[in-house]
């Protein structure tokens, strides 16, 4: 059993051994002490050594069996073959929690992997919980705990990483924006405690208002256990996601570095949509989106109001705006009459408001015009853009500049003051955000998201508006299923034939079109008799996979003379490929309608997946596929097939009636459950599913499982 | 006739009048007048102004016509109203260029916009050319020249930007990154000089060594003048462009600055790509690309190294190089040998190399590790992350401070030197580099690319790949070519009945299937004596434009009596739906291949455009189109077939034979001579174009003229 572990363990100890504390500068041990000792409000600290009696004033102790008192956390950061010793002190000693800082481990190889399993099992034989091998260290504001050996900014966005340079770099950018963090937990290897647990710990935290991770893969089901902790959550903190290894190359590094694959990344795109975390593409982004965020507000609505001091500002947000969902307000009557007495004839005061020079000659009127939209019903967030709060910088007269950043500091107040009084989102881009201006101290206290990057300014208004409610969905990507089928097929699974993957899924539930299957001339003429002609006929075999490569289905056959012909046509074919255990499967014609694909499969981070999207031949090139975790609703198969581009098909297409939407989500629906439900199953690919306005049919089903599994003898094919 | 404007006018005069010079350093006209004669080396300034006998020890001068000598620019900041007499005498004295940072013409509507064609017919008529109005004005390091009112870093990026505001944000980078400006040039409204010659200027000018372009829309015409002025100077100036307008919001944003439309943007990046100009999405990216592709060196190739401190920084920067089409080396051998020589064990060597603490420890080992990778034949670039010039950060301890400092510096000395003399490309990301470290000057010194974005230094080597020439074009967006043709059609425009169309191409060297048209049921039944049947029969008329929306095609007609009936039941078609001018076109059904679409348009900024991607139904669904600049050759039509994703399925898809692509190739270029050569065409949409291995077959065409032009009556349907 694994012990849980909570806030108070790991972001407030009272008391921390700090094992490996040294008093050079320049080593992980000295840095990460120098860090502890110099961090306000810290806990009790007791430097583990056998280097002198004393560090810094403080006593030192020559293990953790010495320590005067049981502690809370241990962290450890002497050399890999020290590591094992210091560990069994923790467990005999009952320590909750152990970060071990050292490397040496999993990332080694395979000795390394066993070593770290070890260290992990012993802890938690007597209760205790491993962070790391190869973590950086941990953070926690609230906890006056700083183990990274880095100064860090305090401030609302907790931070869970697979990398201490990657927490270096939002570390930077928190500086430069003047924001900071709760928590920063570094997962290193990750031997025991998961990257799902620590975010668990910092959506519990209080201190921590919005969630950052950086990662590179997922454990064995711990991206499912992430999307349940954070879906579970969902209305308490958002969580963001940068996750490397997208590309080919970033795979390859990824796996050079922790060892881990990257896993589809598709997949991951789409599952961390559907559970309501965003996911950035880029470092400064990633950052970017965890402090909007943090804000207290959202933007309810897609309606927004850009306000700047030049059009080619307000251009540029308004396209990175309306690239991410968002619109231009039109506002009412009344805000263009308002803006109109309030700014002078050559601004423009048509939805994005170009101040054209009239705000740095009275930077007063930047906090009327916004007033003025926040009282626009029809503007759901602000976007300010351009040089406020740096006016006074335009000149080198001292005087002037002087009263021009009072008049700053002054809008800026009355700017924070309304917003406060709002509930319309404000977001500010000023060119001078990062140069730490008194005049801009008003909006950071009012905590107004505010960016040196245009587009940082545009996005997180998006980010806000996804976060509110409002956006249907950051746009997912997908991929082929068909061939992730085939690829993922691992050794001893087997496929079954056609008819028992019919017969397996009808007994679940699932509607499936009659079929017969023959294994003579005669039976062929037998079975065309109870079906509905015209039918199409097809090869059953469990070594011939790709049907129509070989020849091995027939069309439209209508009598049953029909019938007979083609199952010899087809026996010829398959006599000809060697192929030993053919039968043949009559199913009736299902009419030409729009051609999907609904599939199933388990993933080893996320669990049970169920996907659809476009299918037939443009499965591979239209690459239309929507991933959810397994089982969805009705209501949540139907989001999944508005997301899709095959869905404006569907809806009726020159002159076509909208397809039967209602059976379709059905249909998705129930094969969710049964991906979800079905032990041993690898892969299921109802491909395709002919859809039109009678209902969603299937045509194929391909099913993969692993040895042993779904064992059935009803409905498999008699061999000739 | 315009008189072309060259680099010694525009950026190198030797004398400048200054029309509305002033003391007062907040107002437009004071800011620059300041930032001129605060340029080291200007030109001989004469201020024009009526207040005052000298303006910082200048002596000012009441109009232009007292000035002491002739002068090559005049800039002109007054009053709207008092611009018209500057101009005219601007073009009395006939000064070459005038820039006019005066606003309040054009975009304040077709008042002014009648006023600013006046002020360059005004200068044209005695050879003068007009920058503006409304540019925020011009500067020229090479000439001393400051006329935008703040201070700009000299640097080789030369800048054309619709938008003073966001020349300064472009300046703030800059600044950030130690880098500068050749030039910047605002364009203002554009009544007189463009883009297109504005960017020329640049890519003639000896100082600049990379264009930077913000814009919002091109003008008539102007979109194409900027790709042939590109296109043949490919091979000496790199130019990227930033353009705003591509989302709804932002489209909305840029009409209301510039009183322009935006244009279909996907057409523009098509065409762009098209011309080797690249185009980056954001604001810091944009900069950051001409920053890159400014340095002497590209990336001839895809395969790269990356070094780093750290698993997370190479996993991103791999990640993003990734996604923009590179891979990581594999290294030789030798270079794995001598890497596991330099350094500890703890590092890993393989690609990406990660020094885990050993470069921090040891800066000389970068160096080393940087020159064993210049030496390894498979690797044709090297991107370093992570901390280099900053590792003496780290302690702060003085004497280790100093010590570590110099061993960057020497380090980076010998980077720069081993750089120097390898033509494999070094790029840098650096934690530090936006902090001016001495550390790492002499990289700044050696024109190493050095970004403190991971994903900066990635995308800049890979947009030095596509520089390179290695790879084979940025990733080009599609849209719906077919809802493009219906919604672009103006006022007055003809669209030809099909006959008419067929004929009309046919003529050109088109190759047309047989086609008859028949008026009577018995001219149906001659027409099917004719033809290869089965036919396929369409209602022609020029009301009718969606037949198969109608039930105006009947297809697979076999016998002459079926197209005698085939024609009666068009024919009630066209009576039910009262079409007055209906005729049949007969022509042999094409047996099924893959449905791809080839189109051609006149696009007002871009002349004559073709188009190739996925047709029939698909066309809307799947986005799958690729423009270029008519007329292409064959080569570039494959490029172009190489550049969908339709492509997959023409290579041959599941068992099917390849398509014939060199007969595909073959018409997409005789299409694409056809829009070139047609005076008065408008669009011409071949869709579907049935593709198989015998060939590509032309299925349907529409073809929309304007008025009077392409009379023909040859192919004209008669009247039933």
């Amino acid at each position: 059993m694994q012990t849980r572990v909570g806030v108070s363990q790991l972001l407030r100890p009272r008391s921390v051994a700090i094992v490996g504390a040294s008093a050079a500068p320049h080593k992980a041990g000295g840095r990460r002490w120098l860090s502890a000792i110099s961090e306000p409000g810290h806990p009790r600290l007791f430097p583990v050594t056998r280097s002198g009696d004393s560090l810094n004033g403080y006593r030192t102790y020559r293990s953790l069996a010495h320590l005067p008192e049981p502690v809370d956390l241990a962290v450890i950061m002497v050399p890999a073959d020290a590591v094992q010793d210091a560990v069994a002190d923790c467990a005999r000693l009952g320590v909750p929690v152990v970060v071990v800082v050292s490397a040496g481990f999993a990332e080694r190889g395979a000795e390394g992997a066993a070593l770290e399993a070890a260290l992990a099992a012993r802890l938690r034989a007597t209760g205790g919980r491993l962070l790391g091998p190869n973590s950086a260290g941990l953070y926690s504001a609230a906890g006056g705990l700083n183990l990274l050996g880095w100064r860090v900014p305090k401030g609302p966005i907790g931070l869970v990483t697979q990398s201490g340079n990657v927490a270096l770099t939002f570390t930077r950018h928190a500086r430069a924006k003047r924001s900071g963090f709760s928590a920063i937990l570094a997962l290193g290897n990750a031997a025991d405690l998961t990257l799902s647990e620590l975010v668990e710990v910092l959506i519990e935290d209080a201190a921590t208002r919005s969630v950052l991770v950086y990662c590179e893969g997922f454990a064995q089901g711990d991206g499912r256990r992430l999307i349940e902790i954070v879906r579970n959550a969902r209305e308490k903190k958002p969580v963001v996601v940068l996750k490397a290894g997208v590309s080919e190359a970033g795979a390859r590094a990824v796996q050079s570095h922790t060892g881990s694959l990257a896993g589809d990344d598709r997949l991951v795109d789409d599952l961390l949509a559907g559970a309501g975390i965003l996911r950035a593409a880029e470092t400064e982004q990633a950052f970017d989106l965890a402090l909007a965020l943090a804000a207290p507000k959202v933007l309810l609505g897609r309606d927004i109001a850009v306000l700047s001091d030049g059009g080619g500002h307000a251009a540029l947000v308004a396209d990175c705006a309306g690239r991410h969902g968002l619109t231009l307000a039109r506002f009412s009557p009344e805000t263009l009459a308002r803006l109109r007495a309030l700014l002078p004839a050559r601004s423009g005061v048509e939805n994005p408001v170009d101040f054209a020079g009239a705000a740095e000659s009275d930077p007063g009127s930047v906090a009327a015009a916004i007033t003025i939209c926040l009282d626009d019903p029809n503007v759901r967030g602000i976007v300010l853009a351009g040089h406020f709060g740096g006016y006074h910088l335009m000149t080198e007269d001292e005087t002037t500049r002087s009263r021009v950043a009072q008049q700053e500091t002054d809008a800026a107040l009355r700017i924070a003051a309304a917003a406060r009084d709002s509930a319309t989102l404000l977001v500010v881009h000023s060119e001078h955000a990062e140069r730490g201006l008194a005049t801009l101290t008003p909006l950071h206290e009012a905590e107004i998201p505010m960016f040196a990057g245009l587009e940082s300014a545009a996005r997180a208004a998006a980010a806000l508006a996804l976060r509110g409610g409002a956006l249907e969905g950051w746009k997912a990507a997908a991929f082929a299923a068909a061939g992730e089928l085939e690829a993922g097929r691992p050794g001893g699974a087997r496929q079954l034939t056609e008819p028992e993957a019919r017969e397996r899924i009808s007994r679940a539930g699932i509607p499936v079109p009659p079929f017969r299957t023959a294994g003579s001339a005669e039976e062929a003429r037998a079975a065309h008799a109870t079906l509905a002609a015209p039918l199409a006929m097809k090869l059953v075999s469990a070594t011939a996979l790709h049907k129509s490569d070989i020849g091995g289905v027939i069309l439209d056959v209508g009598s049953a003379e029909a019938a007979e012909a083609a199952f010899r046509r087809l026996m010829s074919v398959a006599r000809e490929r060697g192929i030993a255990d053919a039968g043949v499967l009559l199913t009736p014609m299902i009419p030409a309608g729009i051609e999907c694909l609904i599939g199933g499969a388990v993933d080893a981070s996320f669990g049970p997946v169920v996907s659809f999207g476009a299918g037939g031949i443009w499965v591979e090139l239209l690459a239309d596929v929507v991933f959810r975790a397994a089982p969805v609703d009705e209501t949540e198969a139907r989001r999944m097939i508005a997301g899709t581009r095959v869905f404006r098909l569907l809806q009726g297409y020159r002159g076509r009636p909208p397809a039967d939407l209602a059976a379709l989500a059905a249909l998705i629906a129930a094969v969710s459950r049964f991906v979800a439900e079905t032990s041993g199953l690898i892969a299921l690919d109802l491909n395709p599913v002919i859809v039109d306005e009678t209902g969603a049919h299937l045509a194929d089903v391909r099913m993969i499982v692993e040895p042993g599994a779904l064992r059935s003898n009803a409905g498999a094919v008699r061999r000739t």
